[in-house]
């Protein structure tokens, strides 16, 4: 077993075209022994921005605190905040935006694509 | 893409030998479309505990509210809070208690186990 206390896990900032003021902790992965899923906890700066861009795994995402807007497949943008739920499917397109004033923080779990 | 607000998702009772004030709710799963994994959210009212059991499926657990203890599979008990998370290996011992004056509120991601 594994207790951390989520600030306290390494912090890196994701640097790629397409996405901005985007940081990531991996909270529980393969280091952590785990076979199947990773968990990790996202945070966008207000103005912040990830990648628009699908792939063949699906995204489990709960919002942990903030505000911010998902784009959808079609391009609807919708408004989600601490307390929601987020099923991305594989092969959906989709974004994640803050355009608010407080940072947006979610986990987002995918399976442990690395393991095969 | 699914969005749902997780308080608006239905909840059960978890009714086990060994379980008591034990709620959930499936906040992702395969009802909606998920293949790989399931989110689940539950809650453990105070005085509540989940079963001491073990499995062959790994549990990515993250608090979302409140405080309770979590068992390992020595019998040690860890005291955990909002931003913490926990990783239970396969076939590890491990159980969830609240002896606690509010709400213990935590995800537990497991994989779809169902799937085969």
């Amino acid at each position: 077993m594994r207790i951390a206390k989520n600030s306290e896990v390494k912090e890196v900032e994701i640097v790629l075209k397409g996405t901005k003021g985007m940081r990531k902790r991996v909270l529980i992965g393969a280091d952590n022994g785990s076979k199947d899923i990773i968990m990790r906890c996202f945070t966008l700066l207000p103005g912040g921005y990830s990648e628009r861009h699908s792939h063949s795994h699906e995204h489990l995402v709960n919002v942990q605190g903030g505000k911010g807007i998902v784009v959808d497949n079609e391009g609807n943008e919708i408004e989600v905040r601490e307390g929601y739920s987020i099923f991305v499917e594989r092969d959906e397109l989709h974004q994640f935006l803050n355009p608010f004033q407080k940072d947006f923080e979610f986990i987002c779990v995918i399976p442990n694509i690395d393991k095969t």
